[in-house]
């Protein structure tokens, strides 16, 4: 889809901007962020935050920059969770991890100042005018990442204690959920949106977070690691439970289905102005990686 | 010095409250998060904040939560500073790391969502009733955390690329420096304070900053590990250049006496009012551990 890769590069470029590069010897580890930061993606995340702005009538400089701060915050925990004590990954978007490129100790660095930068990035003047804006995008960013979002559902996922569909979901809702809700709660932030508005971003957030992790699923159980850019197979392989090892990919692949209608459901306040955000919806499902 | 001990109570009760206690399978992280936060620590850096407040009309409430984020901070960089893939160390403040107490996995997370707490906490309403105070307390915290703050340090630290005075004044002001210089700019945010008492101030923390890191340096090469509660010697072991093995210890000391003099001069315009500041001075220089 032209518009997500329009959206990536542009995020790519402001992020480029936004990085900090240091002079001294310190410049490994900002050398480290960006390569972690910059290399290829999808920028999905931020591709959400972007076109929901679209909804409403907001400045897009906020948009980029609070855009740009989640993706840090998503490209440090891809970092942290490649780590040979997590995940134990040697490829990640088709290139080595960062720990492979450089060495564990400065990828641990690396994703920690990715985070620091996230809220660097998001609290600078250059964001927003007004400060309660900027403290409201930080503060929502650190409860979607923190030990109630997006880290607590990563303690689950190595704990591997879900069994059932609703200790998955829970997982994910965490793990996943988390940042993909808060690239719709910028804009709202932003526009201060009224609350059908903001029910109607929120379930649509919801249900393709949702169906966005099912497809992660069913790729790694299908996929095919040259396209993925990275292993395959590995939930088989580490034994874990997923909602296409507990459904099967048959009705996996149903349960994609019926999110993807209701998330397009979800948009139909917005009429016409919604429309790539709509088209979005099959991109994001209909990926091979 | 009583006044550390109880500012010490103080910041762990406040701790205590303010970190996230999970429900689920992910209580396991916000246990690992407190063991590192709550443990035994002297809280300096809280001391410092909580003191300096006390030079300016201003509310505790604001100053005891910016340094808790404050501590938050210190502690998530001790976790990561103490894996395998950095210092590889095996004892903090007379217990296992956290590494240890745990495992690996659980301590990166745990670092990670440490860190995004402290932004948590500083960002909260309570914090204080203008946002814009919460933000600049925020983005100062980031500021001195990140790839140009503590994380820029601890690379440096890493790489050992210090092999003059210079170098290692410059890594110690980035590792240590950044985050005790944080701990007087919480009172002088809040306080909106005047030019020459930032300047006071802000020498202050340089100086003793400095001062602090020195005494850890002559501790590591002289002290006692069981009185210390971590290993010692660590410095010599791993060729690491300090201002000890540079200066040797005699001069190292005269430099500590030197720059001691200089931060309570720097406390001068403050009068009596600066007293309990004064007499930490000795405390943090005469410690033992």
């Amino acid at each position: 889809m032209d518009r997500v890769a329009e959206v990536a590069d542009l995020v790519t470029v402001a992020l480029d901007e936004l990085l900090p590069r240091a002079d001294g010897p310190e410049s490994r580890l900002t050398e480290a962020m960006r390569y972690a930061a910059l290399g290829p993606g999808k920028r999905l995340r931020p591709f959400f935050a972007l076109e929901a702005a679209n909804l409403f009538d907001i400045d897009e400089r906020t948009v980029l920059r609070a855009a740009c701060a989640l993706e840090c915050v998503h490209a440090y925990s891809l970092v942290h969770d490649d780590l040979p004590a997590m995940d134990n990954d040697d490829m990640r978007r088709g290139r080595p991890t960062l720990h492979r490129a450089y060495d564990e100790a400065t990828a641990i660095l690396a994703g920690d100042a990715l985070q620091t930068a996230a809220f660097d990035i998001v609290l600078h003047p250059d964001t927003h005018d007004d400060p309660a804006v900027r403290c409201e995008l930080a503060a929502r960013l650190s409860m979607a990442s923190g030990a109630r979002g997006m880290a607590g559902g990563q303690m689950i996922d190595l704990l591997g204690v879900r069994d059932d569909l609703g200790g998955v979901a829970r997982m994910q809702r965490l793990k996943t959920g988390a940042l993909f809700n808060y690239a719709f709660e910028i804009p709202l932030i932003i526009a201060d949106a009224r609350e059908s508005h903001r029910q109607a971003l929120t379930s649509f957030a919801h249900d393709i977070g949702l169906a966005y992790q099912i497809v992660d699923d069913l790729l790694d159980a299908e996929g095919d690691a040259e396209v993925l850019g990275k292993a395959s197979g590995k939930d088989a392989a580490q034994g874990k439970t997923t909602l296409v090892t507990l459904l099967g990919v048959d009705q996996a692949r149903q349960r994609v289905a019926h999110l993807a209608d209701q998330a397009r459901a979800h948009l139909d306040p917005f009429g016409p102005d919604a429309e790539i955000l709509r088209a979005s919806v099959d991109y994001v499902l209909e990926r091979r990686s």
